[in-house]
């Protein structure tokens, strides 16, 4: 496969074309982005841990019989995706109250939810991304009733595999940040990545943050934080 | 009926106990403020108008088989009601875009909606009245699903019925905020006030602006504004 022109530069990746039209080519940068980028970093080591974290749990959800746009790693930073036309949505999946949620709302930090939250952000970065019902996404054509039901419905699968999964290596799944995107046929994919700058992951026994809140806070190191991750996952072993 | 001691001081209302356990005295103040208090004033001759265009404006829901907390107006800035416990809920329903949904989802003023939008917001000052989905409403334990079923249902009723009278007055109802209150048996009554603190008024013809927009950016004269609409309402024929 080769890798031909930049079809886009996001916040965290870049995405090139390849001569194949269905497939892009993902690399994984090392800048880190929070507060709708009023805080921004360059954290060295950082693209490749989420390449690797995102590959990893890409194809656990493969295993698991949830598809995505993933197709392979290819190096420590870069991978293959499906070519797909990402929906300007953020599901986010929540499990216990942190972040927004709480600020938002009003409620306890920590507090577990009484229903796994599925909320709808608007991606617009000049909007700052805003959170949306389902009445808003109708209103701004984002995706019809049937599409939002989907991804309800994959988001909650997503959970429930990476929810068992993290659970087995001590990381609570607190909240985590979806994208999906849409095939030529119309077939909706999961995108994107899933890294700890999308979840948020709790150590069960010490409660340590382990995700992008210790960029968010100040609350230490962060490639040693992903690194535990990636070294719970396993990740290592493959090294 | 006798005006006994304060139960609530709300930023445009007082509300006093009377005798009756059942029925409670609405007094309408000048104070008005926006943006979360931040923008504040005091307007002679606002709470006359209000209280009186509510008294219209509820009377004329009465008509139409949609029944409301309101029992009667009694004076110039009092009414009584009955009394209710508020569900900390504010209903927006929105036909036309403007104000903060323009803002937060980037779409012109002005732009007519596909569809009535209807929108719920947290009635909580120190959080700023969050927009909530359906799932936080759940979540927050504020309304049961049937609850906000009717609630959505109660809120369309009175958008058809207030709609088509402005429209008869050459007024045109962009959007407007309520709130429903319950009685001690669990039916869900319509409460609080529908003027222009709490409506948006654009006269069709000149799309001068008669509401509380007037205020919030600095357009004019307030009391003449209101005054247009109490007069357009065939207020002055009862006075």
């Amino acid at each position: 496969m080769e890798k031909r022109e930049m079809l886009y530069e996001g916040k965290a990746k870049r995405i090139y074309a390849t001569e194949n039209q269905e497939v892009v080519w993902v690399e994984y940068k090392d800048s880190l982005t929070a507060f709708n980028g009023e805080k921004k970093a360059e954290i060295a080591g950082k693209g490749v841990l989420n390449n690797r974290i995102t590959s990893l749990l890409f194809l656990k959800l493969h295993e698991a019989g949830i598809t995505s746009h993933f197709i392979k790693q290819i190096s420590d930073t870069e991978q293959l995706v499906k070519r797909v036309s990402i929906i300007p949505l953020e599901v986010v999946v929540r499990n216990v109250v942190a972040g927004n949620l709480s600020k938002r709302l009003g409620l306890p930090e920590g507090q577990l939810l009484k229903q796994t939250l599925i909320e709808f952000y608007y991606k617009d970065d000049k909007l700052g991304d805003p959170l949306l019902t389902e009445d808003h996404i109708k209103e701004l054509m984002l995706a019809s009733e049937e599409e939002v039901r989907i991804l309800k419905q994959k988001a909650l699968d997503v959970n429930a595999t990476l929810s068992s999964f993290f659970s087995e290596i001590g990381v609570c799944l607190i909240d985590f940040k979806l994208e999906f995107g849409k095939l030529a046929d119309g077939e909706i994919l999961l995108a994107d990545e899933i890294s700890p700058d999308t979840c948020r992951l709790w150590d069960v026994e010490t409660e340590e943050k382990l995700d992008k809140d210790v960029f968010r806070r100040d609350l230490g190191n962060l490639v040693e934080a992903y690194e535990k991750i990636y070294s719970k996952l396993g990740g290592y072993k493959h090294v």
